[in-house]
């Protein structure tokens, strides 16, 4: 209580004093200051300030709370499993058992679940050993604490953390948070023409711009400096108050703790180890404050819940600066990146539609299905089975072709150009947005902080390692994990990943298997609905069965991943986070695009002819596609896939459950929903915030939006409505992650970061790769190539009249396999000497029947050298437009000149204002007090 | 002379006093302080302090020179040229004669010859105005200036400036200067096996280290921090003179010359302006002392003299520490760039040398080359020109099917694979190599510096367009050069541009017609010799030309690169370096290559076929290549361009004409050689300098290195001992550098950088683009595709037996066109029916015949899937080492980290201390002064 004067705005003057407060303020006696223990019982009824995440003397401001569990002698134990046994198992349940779809990616493991494994293995007494170690310590960094074991959730106490001035003047120095000063200046964006333009549109999209408070008008920006305590007076401290704001307090407090140890105990503990240890059950900031309800006072949180997190205002533009100022700049660079991707998308969607609109207007006149359609073209087609099918009429296949058309135009050369150019054109417009909010956000000359936290499970092995070394090393030679050590692991990471990328090889084998023997299956059947509908009905079935299959692997992949890292023991935290990343990259990517690479590239091609088929697994010819390419059916999968997979990811695991969880959370603190619902309302902040879930991170939402990218790019050059599905799963799902940030989390720490990491080169890889696929899918999944040839080469008067005739070789019945021959060869009514296949082949009266004839080598020829081009032309016109655009924009990079600038001149002016005072001292005749610049805030 | 107390070191205590200096410093009233002009003509004859560089007091060191034109009555002026009109033309003259092989590439124009140019501009008086303002301004600052108009050099003047302790901390502040404090801490590399490694490799390679004394022993480091007055107690200050070091002192003396401006006169000019406009003639800081002769006490740069700058001592790293130490961080990393390069050339010309060998070992192996040489293959082969030619044997082709071999052998592919690896691991070296450099020179967390400063040109051309402008616009918008007004200048470059492109290639096309009629003309010849020297002849000498119109060009467009530059008139130095760097390297990258990318490319498929041949001007035949493919040619032509461009341009351009100019420099001022001799130990530092060439930046110096890299990475399948050369060319090269810039040239002003720039990137560009043309050149110049193929599927026992005679068509000579059949038929001595020709054309029996056959297309299909395949696994490859080896080296990243850790520790500890401080001065007993950290040296 005592401290309280600090909060007095006390600017300059009465420095002095306030230098008397800080040099007392941390007293070595910790008896002296704490007089938390006295205080929380005291005032249950004062009301307002309770609600507020204030302290019980109701000014003093919480910053961070650490829960614990206090010995209750009614907790009811499950029996714990044997430790190392297994391990594995338990972790793999635990990981499935605590998804809500996206955990296993999750960065810090969820600290409840890690104690509540943890706990058999220390007496309660020894934690609370640690804690009042911890918290003396704390107590001698200068913070202020306040304890709550008589919170309304039995079983749990609460350590509220105040960090007061001093302690964050001094942090804020160390941490070289850049913060506002007095000084403000002129944002102008460009020449008036521009500015005009500007304000017009700014005038237009009005509607769609959050309804925000922002403290500075746009054109107004302050100059930042990182904070000293010896420049106070370049800074506004009137407030004392709110020149921190909530976040900022928070994360200078989870600094503190961070660097603050246990060393008493067997080995030395930081603030991970003891979350992780179960000693504190979970640490976070708190929320701002209600959502809604009677308590609900305007509020950053509130505000964001209204104007961001809904789905009424899904039109509008995300309030950027206040998600990062209320989540920290990772978050708002997560949400920034999705709304330029999302927006992004827009254009992408429309010429994918008018592709796709194109194809469909010139489905009647494309001369390739024309030809297939006409009933005159008389052509005979060899089975597409063994014995069980017959000969059959090409015209029949005249739906799939005009479908294929669809798809397999023109058009979708252009549009896997644009694609490939609009992918290089998105990046740099992320790269030139993350550049501008760095500026805005003051992160320029921010460096990445190295993460030089150990994570808790290389601690405890580091010990377990260094007690089995009974000669102990000498001291300054550390401990630590060598190769050796993880080769293990290692060893195992490369056979469980080689393990199950084969396994989802086989997965797409034994789909393919159930594809074919299924259609084999229905051919012989004798009922002709079922006939008719074979292949529509395979198709889908199938794609379905690929669905089911790649959320199932995805989810199990994710625990795997999670499972192997855990194994290898990564040093930190960001070591821990890439290897995941890597690890679940590439095994969901391998689920996920397997079976379509199999469609877009290889089936079809391993079918072998007419007289010489290939056979798999006995008996079973390879699937053909149907006449007009693969690239239907691709389709049709890439379709289903995306659909299916956004509307099971986000309803199910996103929307349903965290609310099971939630629910479940409640439920087990034992209570009512309606006595639960009336609590509610009488809860003080950091009991509510309790219930809420752990924030776990972004890493999960990336990788959805990364394996979404893929889709988008990869084989967009098969199925242009792509970008349009990815829109409008994205219109929900910026809102959906705004909803689960707001209401259903922990307010997390917030984490600076100046760019969204491994993420920028994942997409880039992504969409060079794609640049590559495009390539292949056009010049040899569609017929985009041969057709051209055709025209350009074999045609007789340069169109596409022929083309049909031209792609189908001769076949002399005759020549069958014996017992492979069609069982009823009369089915068309007619005998059949030769029968046609599609493929470039010499007929069987050449010199050299059935060898791919020279129209094969030419097209393939012309194919390969399709996709040489394809692939550098895109490369060079993307690495131009790289090239063309800057990185920084103009006005951006104009600014951060002028405040440079800005910046000499007031440290100039400041200069020479010392210098006169000097002089001034100097001579005798007027002794003034040294200038403000001196004094100092401790 | 009062102020040199300041030199006395008086680290803290003494501060009161210190600030009474400090602020007593710069009086407003100007003749108080300038004792310069009384000073400089008293004291001829005391020997000693003048050789050093310092003032006439022999104390206070001169830290920057700037020379000036006295108005002398006898000055012989040159009738001056009138502007505007024929500017172009002198300002190509100047270009040219002003080279130094690389001045076109100079960032700031040499400007002494700039200011005789303008000289006619300004009057005398204007200028001495103009210089009395400047020099006020300066003193204003703090400097202090000393004038020296009695100089031995006739007409000019010095103006020596000094800055004394208070302005160099000031500005060491100011520009975040980080130096080295007291704390040091011992720098360990790893474990103790690792240690040792390290320590023997050291003892093994001691001879290869120049003996350069270091200041510290390698095991240690200083901790480096921000310089600032406020933490003055963290550095070492006992001898003040020496803490900064003289290339600090005269860049802190650039940083206030170039923020110091003249604002009385029409327009503000800086620094830049006033050595643009010949206010100045030149300005530059002084070298360390002499190299040899008497007064060479030992200095800097002496040792660098000695230990790098001297060809015996060619085996030897470079003292990259020194260098730095001397020149400023940017040409240190050039050299250390240089080093990295020439020794990551020993392992490729290594390799090399073993691949040509393995050509040399197996050249009596190679079927293909055996199949011709045997006379038993009596093949006929159709002539090589119309008429005058007639058939011929092909065994007569054996030497060069023999000399093919040593180029075209499987060893080259595997060299050209080895050779893009080694370039991404050269790249990947030199990433760490410079992140290493950027810690070791405390270079982390230094932000690459806005280039603020507008050229003289620009900021000449503003004024004139705001002085057009009658109504003046408002004050606060700035007239600036919009598109518009550099229009005409961007169309001008484009059209030059596109101009000198074609030029280049006509050039070429200038010497295949050359070839053609050589070769025609000496085939007609009757003269026995000749004809049987044709090809050696023809291929040698045009070799030659090529390489002689490529040298001259290279000026030729160096100048017109420099002059597009000067017309669109860039703001500021870093946009003019780019622009002529851009354009510069584009034009002499078309030079160098066109003819190589001709000959490996295009050379010998436009030819047609027999009867059928292609026709260029008139009746010229298009040039075929000999039978074993063009890299035999594409070969000498890389070895002559090479071996030429490099003798060249080193011995003639960077030994030669620097001498003539400096003769010719000395000439000028009108001096025998002999009396220059005498008077040459009697001149003073800054007269001796002046007579050194300006330095011209390091721009041409890396141009030619990027050509050379791209003449080692770009053809390298067709020419394996191209890394030797370089290699041997380099060695030269570093010392040849050395020895200009330690000698020739004048002290460079240090600049920071933390990286090479744009070089970089450009090595990345041409080291992609090298993956794509091998990959071109081995499946199309070689014949190792056509080989393989006909291996594995035409050749009937699997080897290559019968090769020869299936690359080989028919051709009916019946078939000719009339007129071009041979003179003399019976040549051979018999009469031919049939004669064949290198290509996969269908025999004249076929039904189409001399159509392309299958093989053709199988073949020329494999070539692109090579392609394909080539260039996707090489890069996959190249991206997967780039991923694979982290940027920053391990122990690096420990040892920042480790910094980081140790600064905070210091700060903590500092942080402790100052609130014990409080503390007790707040017990009444015992009142303290403040603590160290808070004295203050202005």
């Amino acid at each position: 209580m005592r401290r309280i004067d600090n909060y007095q705005p006390v600017p300059g003057e009465e420095n002095k004093q306030q230098e008397d407060n800080g040099g007392n303020m941390p007293p070595s006696d910790p008896s002296e200051s704490i007089p938390m223990k006295t205080l929380y019982a005291a005032d249950g009824s004062d009301l307002h300030p309770h609600f507020g995440p204030y302290f019980s003397d109701g000014k003093r401001r919480v910053d961070y709370v650490l829960a614990y569990q206090i010995q209750k002698p009614n907790t009811v134990r499950k029996p714990s499993p044997k430790f190392g046994e297994n391990n594995f198992i338990r972790r793999l349940r635990r990981s499935i058992s605590m998804r809500s779809s996206r955990a296993p990616l999750q960065p810090k493991e969820d600290p409840e679940i890690t104690a509540q494994e943890h706990q058999t293995d220390y007496h309660e007494d020894d934690k609370r050993f640690r804690r009042d170690e911890y918290e003396e310590n704390l107590l001698e960094t200068g913070l202020e604490l306040e304890k709550d074991e008589g919170s309304k959730i039995p079983g749990i106490g609460f350590l509220k953390i105040h960090a007061p001035w001093h302690v964050l003047c001094r942090e804020a120095e160390f941490m070289k948070l850049k913060m506002p000063t007095k000084k403000v200046y002129d944002v102008k964006q460009g020449g008036n023409v521009v500015e005009k333009v500007r304000l017009f549109i700014h005038k237009v999209t009005a509607p769609l711009h959050p309804k925000v408070d922002v403290s500075h008008p746009h054109s107004v920006k302050s100059l930042s400096h990182p904070f000293s305590r010896e420049k106070q007076h370049l800074f506004d401290l009137s407030d004392k108050n709110k020149f921190f704001d909530s976040t900022t307090r928070s994360s200078i407090v989870y600094e503190v703790l961070k660097r603050t140890r246990c060393t008493k105990a067997k080995y030395s503990m930081g603030i991970t180890s003891l979350l992780a240890n179960g000693v504190y059950v979970s640490g976070y900031p708190l929320h701002d404050g209600d959502i809604e309800g009677v308590n609900a006072v305007p509020n950053d949180r509130k505000l964001l819940y209204e104007e961001w997190a809904s789905y009424s205002v899904f039109y509008k533009y995300q309030p950027i600066g206040l998600i990062r100022k209320y989540f920290g700049e990772k978050v708002g660079l997560y949400f920034a990146w999705l709304g330029v991707y999302t927006q992004m998308l827009i254009p992408a969607a429309i010429v994918g539609v008018i592709v796709f609109l194109y194809g469909c207007a010139t489905v009647d006149e494309n001369i390739p299905s024309m030809e297939i359609c006409d009933p005159r073209n008389n052509v005979t087609m060899c089975p597409l089975c063994d014995q069980a099918c017959s000969y059959w009429k090409l015209v029949t296949a005249c739906g799939t072709a005009r479908a294929s058309h669809l798809f397999d135009n023109p058009a979708t050369v252009f549009f896997s150009i644009f694609m490939a150019l609009w992918a290089v054109l998105f990046m740099e417009h992320w790269k030139r947005r993350q550049m501008r909010l760095n500026y805005i956000w003051d992160l320029t000359g921010f460096g990445e902080e190295e993460e030089d936290h150990n994570r808790a499970d290389y601690e405890f092995r580091v010990m377990q390692k260094s007690m089995r070394l009974e000669n102990s090393p000498p001291k300054d030679e550390k401990v630590k994990l060598t190769c050796s050590d993880r080769l293990p692991a290692y060893m195992t990471t490369v056979v469980m990943m080689c393990l199950m990328i084969s396994v989802t090889f086989a997965i797409v084998f034994g789909v393919i298997l159930y594809r074919i023997s299924i259609k084999a299956a229905l051919h012989m059947s004798s009922y002709p609905a079922a006939r008719s509908n074979i292949r529509a009905t395979v198709k889908t079935t199938a794609a379905i069965i690929n669905l089911i299959i790649i959320i199932i692997m995805d989810e199990i992949y994710a625990a795997i991943a999670r499972w192997l890292t855990t194994l290898e023991v990564p040093k930190t935290d960001k070591s821990f986070e890439q290897r995941l990343i890597f690890k679940t990259f590439i095994l969901k990517f391998v689920n996920a695009f397997t079976p379509i690479v199999y469609l877009a590239f290889f089936r079809g091609r391993l079918v072998g002819r007419p007289g010489k088929y290939l056979y798999v697994v006995g008996s079973y010819r390879m699937e053909e596609c149907a006449h007009s390419g693969c690239l239907m059916e691709l389709c049709i999968q890439l379709c289903i896939t995306m659909l299916g997979k956004q509307l099971i990811q986000n309803n199910l695991f996103e929307i349903g459950i965290p609310k099971i969880k939630k629910l479940l959370r409640q439920r087990k603190s034992e209570m009512d929903t309606k006595q639960e619902e009336e609590l509610n309302k009488t809860l003080r902040r950091h009991e509510k915030d309790h219930f809420l879930g752990p924030f776990i991170g972004l890493n999960p939402e990336y990788m959805e939006m990364i394996i979404q990218f893929g889709m988008v790019t990869l084989f967009v050059a098969s199925f242009p409505l792509a970008p349009l599905f990815a829109l409008l799963n994205n219109i929900i799902e910026i809102r959906l992650d705004a909803k689960k940030f707001v209401t259903e989390l922990r307010r997390p720490i917030a984490a600076k970061a100046k760019d969204i990491g491994i993420w920028y080169n994942l997409l880039r890889g992504l969409s060079k790769v794609a640049v590559i696929v495009n390539a292949f899918v056009i010049s040899f999944t569609s017929d985009f190539i041969p057709r051209l040839v055709y025209q350009y080469t074999y045609s007789p008067d340069g169109t596409l009249h022929g083309f049909t005739n031209h792609t189908l070789a001769f076949f002399n019945v005759s020549d069958f396999q014996p017992g492979t021959d069609p069982l009823e060869p009369m089915h068309l009514g007619y005998k059949v000497d030769m029968c046609r296949y599609k493929d470039y082949r010499e007929p069987p009266w050449s010199t050299t029947p059935y060898d791919f004839s020279k129209e094969f080598w030419a097209i393939l020829a012309a194919r390969l050298a399709f996709v040489i081009v394809f692939q550098n032309v895109v490369m060079l016109m993307s690495d131009f437009v790289d090239w063309l655009i800057p990185d920084i924009p103009k006005d951006i990079s104009l600014q951060m000149h002028k405040e440079k600038i800005l910046m000499v001149e007031l440290f100039m002016k400041e200069e020479q204002g010392k210098r006169l005072t000097m002089r001034e001292r100097n001579t005798p005749q007027q002794p003034r007090s040294r200038p403000n610049s001196h004094t100092n805030c401790v």
